[in-house]
């Protein structure tokens, strides 16, 4: 038993009484500012206030803590009001004072954070647990002054389920809210108690010095390798795009197969391509995971030649230079196969976003704490994106991904194993003592 | 300009007028037992009725004109009756006397039918062209004795698409609807103001020998060849299945390629060999028109890779056993697919139709009618089902195919060329008038 098995199996714990809070009866969905993540804050609150942190909600929902006991430029200030209680009433929160800003103003401030929203029908660790696993590193700090202050930020959003646009939280703490956006988003803030107008003051102070994200890999890498613990090195670049494979709807009995225009048989080629053409390109993935037929005639019917098929692209590596020549060899076989079939061929890009590398330093700290600790670990990228991804062109950023089992995410099946927690916690730990001795 | 170009002009208006009775306005829709198909039956009706024929509807809706002028046995009885009117009450029609039947009794007598009914958005001739070529013949006819009787059937249904079932019209008239098909269509047939304690009286007698259908090719073969007429040697049986391919549903930016179970790249590599055995299989045909994907996460989102993929196969041929072995090897492709891909895999077969031959001697007939008319003719399967593949079993049959231009059916662009229809005139009469020659 190391001495985080008792922390981890609260954190566990923690993350399956959350999921709790939901709007779906059965189901575990919790998105932007809905009634639930209310509930969500208060409990997390009650958390961190008991390890002596300062907590409020920033003006888009976020949770942000501050570690603050022992420090003497805290006690300063008056403490923070109470958090609104579950199934209390919906009266705006008075806003905390910042005796913690002034802190912030003068003391380097490292933020460790993840998200409190979920995809729909979700599972009970992606995001949550980063903020849990947060919440269990600051009380275990509770008892003694740090040289430098810990914010921990809850983010309000990140999957992007309520306006179709993710990283609302993330975004509004570096200032990339856009004018378009804040206006969609002002009603929900409003009717969550909060004051739109306070957007600005979400912004991170310049004295942060580093970001922490600890979340579920989501994948079955580490599963594969038999390890607890992935370093990302950066967040992959993504393509993507919409491919409209057109050919001639007709009766399947009376078609001769050398006179047809198959939409489908087309698409179905160019799908065996995209697979050949990620499988030889190391790291590369590409995917096809959507397809629907047009036949002109009677859509979709098994005795109709498909006269249409549309089917999406997704193409993902942390080099945007062989991501795009992946996406360009895609392309080039799409037209081939379309040409030599006699098929019409369209094609959309409506997505495409550069990789992100993680800070290279506080990487090095993650690999040499989880050495310091002897747990392995694999350096990886990440295929998805994340608050990170965000964070990392304003402040260097760090990832520690934990094990998934089975790889599953966005399900509920969604698992962790509690020693692979245990080892998140050690490393995160040691992470920070490191910085410690090396900052402030 | 050939002795049928005027008839072959007035069969094309008429098709083109009969378009006009439809369930929705601006596309045609008609149902089995619908009410435009009570005006149909009127306006051929009173065509046929002109040239000297008695009209009745028989129990099921299927117009039945029997050959009479100059014959002095039809004479012995009085007039049918005149049918209903377009737009006039819903009377129940009295029933026709059977002048005709007595007659059907001594002389033998030929059929021609195709079917008045049409798939939702259908084109102006699939089916009705038949009849009005039959109704062109009737009037080519009507001035002189035959030696033999001729009953024109329009059918009342073949498409399937109001009881799910096909060849309703054309399985009365061979006594094959089952009970429990009846009593599905009992109230349809009350509200057309028929009778269906009347349907075995539907039931052609065994005087009959033999039957001729015109249709549209609805495939691009004739056209390809360029030539206006296809003598069909037999109707292709046909298979049809469901596979269902199971994989794994995985985030599309998590999952390195080497760990997937993607249900869709192992369905399309699939849909590839099907192509494949289709393709080295001389006259099989085998299509995938339908797919559908569910990945058990994100139905159908582009960023999920789908865990399970839904697919349809469309088998034909004109020899079973091709068929059959095609089949097999196409569901040994898919066995192999899914076990190198670890994907589940199972299977269901919802239709195994055997192949239907047309008569030997009367396709030789249509042949020597279309030499002698100096007219092109194809030798080819009906990929498509057809009211023939009902009767074949009881009397000798033969289709001739009219070219499709552009091989479009089931299509509001559905055409045909009225140098064609000339054709099918030319040859049909020359085949009735060799039949007189040889029979009775």
């Amino acid at each position: 038993m190391s001495r985080w098995s008792s922390a981890a199996r609260t954190a566990v714990e923690r993350c399956r009484l959350l999921a709790g809070y939901t709007e779906e009866p059965g189901r575990i969905t919790r998105t932007y500012l809905s009634a639930p993540m209310k509930e969500v804050h208060a409990l997390i609150a009650g958390w961190l206030t008991a390890a002596g942190c300062e907590v409020r909600i920033d003006a888009v929902g976020n949770l942000r803590a501050t570690s603050c006991r022992a420090d003497p430029l805290v006690r300063a200030g008056p403490p923070g009001p109470a958090l609104p209680q579950p199934n209390q009433s919906q009266e705006p929160p008075e806003r905390p004072t910042r005796s913690s800003a002034a802190d912030q103003g003068v003391r380097p401030t490292f933020v460790i954070g993840s998200h409190l929203d979920t995809v729909p029908n979700a599972g009970a660790f992606d995001g949550i647990l980063g903020v849990v696993l947060g919440v269990a590193l600051l009380e275990d700090l509770a008892a003694r002054a740090l040289r430098y202050a810990i914010e921990l930020i809850g983010f309000s959003e990140e999957e992007g389920v309520r306006y179709g646009v993710p990283f609302i939280g993330s975004r509004a703490v570096v200032g990339s809210l856009d004018a378009d956006l804040i206006s969609r988003i002002f009603g929900a803030i409003r009717d969550f108690g909060l004051d739109p107008a306070r957007i600005p003051d979400a912004k991170l102070p310049a004295n942060v010095f580093g970001y922490l994200e600890f979340h579920i890999e989501q994948g079955p890498v580490l599963e594969h390798l038999g390890m607890p613990l992935g370093v990302v090195d950066g967040i992959a670049g993504q393509s993507r795009l919409m491919l409209h494979f057109e050919g001639k709807a007709n009766h399947a009995g009376t078609t001769p197969m050398a006179l047809r225009h198959d939409a489908l048989a087309g698409a179905a080629e160019w799908i065996g391509a995209v697979e050949r053409v990620a499988r030889g390109t190391p790291q590369l993935v590409a995917t096809v995971g959507s397809i629907t037929l047009g036949s002109g005639v009677d859509p979709g019917a098994g005795n109709v030649i498909a006269g249409s098929a549309h089917v999406s692209l997704d193409v993902r590596h942390t080099s945007d230079e062989v991501r795009q020549r992946g996406v360009r060899g895609i392309l080039e076989a799409a037209e081939a196969i379309a040409k030599r079939r006699g098929l019409g061929l369209r094609t959309e890009l409506s997505l495409d976003q550069s990789a992100v590398a993680m800070d290279a330093d506080l990487t090095a700290r993650l690999w040499r704490a989880a050495t310091a600790e002897g747990l392995p670990a694999h350096s990886m990228t990440s295929g998805a994106g994340h608050d990170a991804m965000i964070l990392a062109p304003h402040f260097p950023a760090a990832m520690l991904f934990v094990r998934s089992p089975g790889g599953i995410s966005h399900h509920p099946d969604e698992a962790v194993n509690v020693e692979d927690v245990e080892a998140a916690l050690a490393c995160g730990s040691r992470f920070l003592a490191d910085l410690e001795c090396d900052y402030a």
